[in-house]
């Protein structure tokens, strides 16, 4: 035999079973969505480069997967830009007029602007498809992903900050996940680079206090110093890497640090009215400020969230925020969102770490009748008929193989129930129903089959 | 404003409206295909060029997506391949390693072969997914749709194809759409080929039978003469020109025009079995026997279908067939498979002619909360979450805008039911309900609304 064909390094096949786990999480994502309000859009895979490019950053650009122009793909593109050898993006933008969508957001972004006369605002969109990004794969990152958004866009209101952690928690107290959510205010660490004078440091200090726990306070604050802070700058952020105590707690500190900053106060506002806004509605999920969450993406001004798997180490399966200029990148300024992803392929390992997934979630078939040849089989195509008219997930096995054979295939495809219909069963109407974990079989009707395998 | 962003030509949004139709197809087709035994697979977007050249022809090979490769695209070409100026799909293949699937078949055999060894024959698996072709666009044709595909391989019997027959029934008999099915067989269309001595003609034989109804049997037999076919061998496809009566007429005729065609006539044995198997499976569908049916793809080698919609005026709207070596082009000879694909898009089409759509299938929210200000909205909240713990799709209006306009907003997504919680309703407890189909509103409990809305 020939080599085995292969796939693109950093992709997938999913196997049935695979994909039966993976639409209980998207099943359970999506019908949580609806549960709130939100409506699914789509958008092409394929978007115009001119939307796509410098929406992520220069390396965001590289990592856009390109698609080469159909036909003479050459007749735009100078011989003097060929010359040089060297595969350029700005020769590949020459190339390639489309790319495949990096994430959903940017799409969003664009949809919104194009369709904008047939929005109704506030506007509440959720979308599930996948991305693809030309990263190096590694364990856990892949070239292509499912991303699941749900936005809301037209609306200040932190009511809709506060809807975001209802649907988080929703998701994963349905998924059995246990989590906290942890929120932060872009506004809070605009004040605090304020305070410190350094506000192109503002990574270097979110950074170097998330490893308090690790390397503790004096390697921190060396840390800081080492990124350029003025000693000053870092004695004022005492208060903040030693920050502790119940949310409450944390807000009142906080307010004294940043009693001169009054973005940093609206912020510390933000992040307290949703805070107490959630707090009597039932949210199981733990909520906390946590100053130490900065999140990479730069469009984000207000809250933003970040979701971590309480009994699973892995980094954060849900994140998002407020944005309050994301269309204005398309020509339509002043529409403020807000919006969360989660990440499908983390909560399938979380999922699966922790064993999470029911056992009612297989929608593999039901019934298998046996094959004992032409006139049997005629006879059991009509029941099989019968038993998938009352809703039973049923096949025929198509070939008169050794029984042995056929019920080798019923296991390994985990069909709880095999019909078993001879020509004593032919004769008096009924079918013999072996239940394949109990090991049992009993002769019935096939009506008192279908009974039993539907309870 | 800047000039509206736009996506590239042949693609599509789907609006919350649409993705609800699209969405009731899909979920038909999946849970038809569940129903049916078949499990579901994903394969990646992209697949290597070398998975995809070749296996569609020379015009596919043109109209597939090609992915330029990351980095230094152009490190592995020479310059006097980039002398030329032309872009050629040699050039092409130099610059990109992957391409978009063409098709779900393609990387469905690609799958067989690399996962043969988990894999428990016979395999039934579907597969939803889009596929993309650098086609024209045209009214109906997209470059990038759904391709809905059941396929199960690695059985020789024909009870495969009774089993897509009853499939096909069960899809639109749920849709609601009724259908005629044809059948044909490819070794009839080769015993027919023998019998007038050009094999090369079969297709011009074909298409002129096929327009028997509307140019009348003298042209049919003109064009078939311009197509270089003997006199003598028009002569002999006169009874298959002018076929008609019952499948069983047809058949006899037929057996009687191919009785020196061992080929042809095994093609009649199975259609013949094909259809006599299905009779008593109460399918709705008219199962008929059509010769002029012999569809574009090359791989099919026996029994083949096409569905057409009875009362709405489109082409195929299902089409499949049997294969005998579809998983060879990857060096896995031997493998028989039969499989049908249902074309989501032309469905989708019919439905809206058709106006099949049901009035249930709606998951927009089902309740909206007015919100009157920051205390009615924190007594609302309580509310929102109460009535999303009994499973009804609710929210509350995020700003304090006047009540126009919620009502408005209320409106145009089309939400059933408004609660309406002023001073009064928080200081008894109760809301008021407003039916906006019915325009009726009434003081009740919050359980009395639940009630009331899922009901």
């Amino acid at each position: 035999m020939a080599q085995k064909p292969s796939i693109p390094k950093g992709t997938r096949d999913f196997s049935p079973t695979e994909m039966a786990r993976r639409n209980y999480i998207f099943d359970t994502i999506r019908a949580a969505f609806a549960l709130h309000g939100f409506q699914p859009i789509e958008t092409p895979a394929m978007e115009n480069l001119s939307t796509l490019m410098g929406k992520y950053g220069d390396e965001g650009d590289k990592l856009l997967f390109k698609v080469l122009n159909s036909g003479n793909f050459l007749s735009h593109v100078d011989a003097s830009e060929l010359a040089g050898g060297e595969g350029t993006p700005r020769l590949a933008s020459r190339l390639c007029e489309k790319g495949l969508r990096y994430d959903l957001t940017v799409p969003f972004a664009r949809y919104v602007v194009q369709h904008r006369d047939e929005l109704t605002m506030p506007f509440r969109r959720f979308q599930m498809q996948p991305v693809w990004r030309a990263d190096r794969p590694q364990k856990g990152r892949y070239r292509e992903f499912y991303q699941c958004d749900a936005d809301i866009v037209g609306s200040d209101s932190l009511l809709n900050e506060v809807e975001l952690v209802q649907l988080i928690d929703t998701v994963f107290a349905r998924l059995g996940i246990r989590v906290a959510i942890k929120v932060n205010n872009r506004k809070i660490l605009s004040g605090l680079a304020e305070m410190v004078g350094a506000p192109e440091r503002l990574t270097d200090i979110t950074v170097a206090i998330d490893k308090l726990d690790k390397i503790g306070l004096d390697a921190v604050n060396a840390e800081l110093l080492a990124a350029g802070l003025a000693p000053e700058a870092v004695a004022k952020l005492q208060p903040v890497i030693a920050l502790s105590g119940s949310n409450d707690e944390k807000l009142a500190t906080m307010r004294q640090v940043l009693c001169d900053s009054p973005t940093g106060l609206r912020g510390l506002d933000e992040v307290q009215f949703v805070m107490q806004a959630a707090a009597p509605l039932g949210i199981s999920a733990a909520v906390e400020l946590d100053l130490t969450l900065a999140r990479g993406l730069n469009y984000y001004t207000g809250c933003i969230f970040e979701v971590k798997a309480l009994d699973y180490a892995i980094g954060s399966i849900s994140g998002g925020g407020r944005y309050d200029n994301l269309t204005g990148i398309f020509g339509m300024p002043g529409l403020s969102g807000v919006g969360i992803s989660f990440g499908a392929d983390r909560i399938y390992d979380v999922m699966g770490g922790l064993d999470l997934y029911p056992e009612t979630m297989n929608a593999g078939p039901q019934l298998l009748f046996v094959n004992f040849g032409p006139n049997e089989a005629a006879h059991c195509l009509r029941l099989v008929a019968e038993a998938r008219a009352k809703g039973i997930r049923t096949e025929l096995y198509p070939d008169a193989a050794k029984m042995k054979k056929q019920m080798a295939y019923a296991n390994a495809r985990a069909i709880p129930f095999v019909a078993i219909v001879g020509e004593t069963e032919m004769a008096n109407g009924q079918i013999t129903l072996k239940d394949m974990r109990q090991g049992t079989q009993q002769q019935m009707t096939l009506a008192e089959a279908i009974a039993t395998i539907g309870a």
